[in-house]
């Protein structure tokens, strides 16, 4: 299970799966809050430290996604990490405007976060977060 | 794309993939540190709601995995967020002890986080993330 190689070291060689991705993670580095998940390739990857903003591959489209390069919500790249089997990637980001999400709240802004729900525990139902 | 029976109400309705899973982000609560990713089934979830401690499926091992359980480094379960469209979920945890990653630091820890290196934008490299 444990790979040496791949746990130290500085190359980096992320485990793309079978069909080429990889789980992004995307936090606010200002806030900590996490605020989209979504899939990379290496073309996205690279994209995102060549250009500086954060870019995914979109799996329902089949295509290269820069966030917000219709709706103007970009997100700068502060920081990108690599957890230990480099199969998964956090982009730590400065959101440019607007939000993360493209659902709308009752204010009919785009949502900060996709996170805007929980489980309650006790019996099972989501509630929405608040702010 | 957007489907707004998922993404609206307080009905939990996890969209698992072909293969029962679904994607899963630890967050420490209190220093909203990001410190693994793993997958989780319906049990794992099920389980982690139930017995308030975070539970994943290893799929190395294709088995309930309670996090913990052998190293007693538990992660109780503070919150558990689900995204827009209910494809992923984070796990708000306290640590009970001991480190989230499976390798050790220089000091023969357990690394607090998975994520302890970051790319150099500049050359693509690793490099460790000082604590």
């Amino acid at each position: 299970m444990s790979n040496i190689n791949l746990e130290t070291g500085n190359r980096l060689d992320i485990q793309f799966n079978k069909d080429g991705l990889a789980p992004a993670v995307v936090q606010e580095t200002i806030s900590g809050e996490i605020l989209m998940f979504a899939w990379v390739n290496s073309e996205a990857l690279e994209t995102s430290i060549k250009s500086g903003f954060a870019t995914f591959w979109s799996r329902s489209r089949q295509e290269l996604w820069k966030k917000g390069e219709t709706s103007g919500n970009m997100m700068k790249i502060q920081d990108i990490l690599v957890d230990c089997d480099q199969d998964c990637i956090i982009y730590k980001v400065e959101k440019t405007a607007g939000g993360a999400c493209h659902t709308k709240n009752e204010k009919n802004e785009y949502r900060h976060s996709c996170f805007y729900r929980k489980v309650n525990l006790e019996n099972g139902k989501l509630v929405y977060v608040e702010k």
